[in-house]
């Protein structure tokens, strides 16, 4: 049978949650020109919550898209890179983030039409 | 100043939660080559509660990306179509779709290793 997400148990849904998260897009990309560690990761994609972060990055990890490494330095060191399957995503991502930034402006008056037909 | 998704409070952060959601995502594939009643689209879109639909259809078309054309027919009937804003995510979110089910071995592998590794 053929992967689709249009039906109700195809693992492919699960992907598609994964790849058009939003903090999942701001990981990939900010991984896009090499490897970071947790602390510039977190200063980049302002305002997200540790928490998320570290669940984000485990997400990533899991499913293949990024590695983890620890260095044994005082104080513990960790980087995270994107492997071969995260880089195939990039074009992806870096579209999404470019529609965004692109048609925000057509969203935002759209939104206040919506609004205001109440 | 320039729209970035990496900035705490920017807009884009909100667009990009809508285009990149897996319900968004087979709402607009479902609707690529015409317009749909709600219906059509809850049974192309296997699994999906009345209520999800409902929700998501209302987001795409308050931000612009969907209009609903009411029928004063008896039943009455409702459609559902891309807007020319909606229409310019076909490629993107046809890229999404294609890359969560090229992968989707890869990515169920992935988690297999990482589940087993503990």
């Amino acid at each position: 049978m053929e992967a689709t997400p249009f039906a109700r148990d195809c693992g492919s849904r699960q992907v598609l949650d994964r790849i058009g998260d939003r903090w999942s897009v701001l990981v990939v990309l900010t991984l896009a020109d090499g490897g970071r560690r947790f602390s510039e990761l977190a200063r980049r994609i302002e305002g997200v919550s540790q928490k998320m972060l570290t669940q984000t990055l485990r997400g990533l990890e899991r499913d293949g898209l990024i590695t983890r490494t620890a260095y044994a330095t005082v104080p513990p060191r960790v980087d995270y890179a994107l492997t071969g399957l995260g880089r195939s995503l990039l074009d992806l991502v870096g579209g999404l983030e470019a529609w965004a930034t692109t048609h925000l402006g057509e969203v935002e008056a759209a939104r206040a039409r919506y609004d205001a037909a109440g």
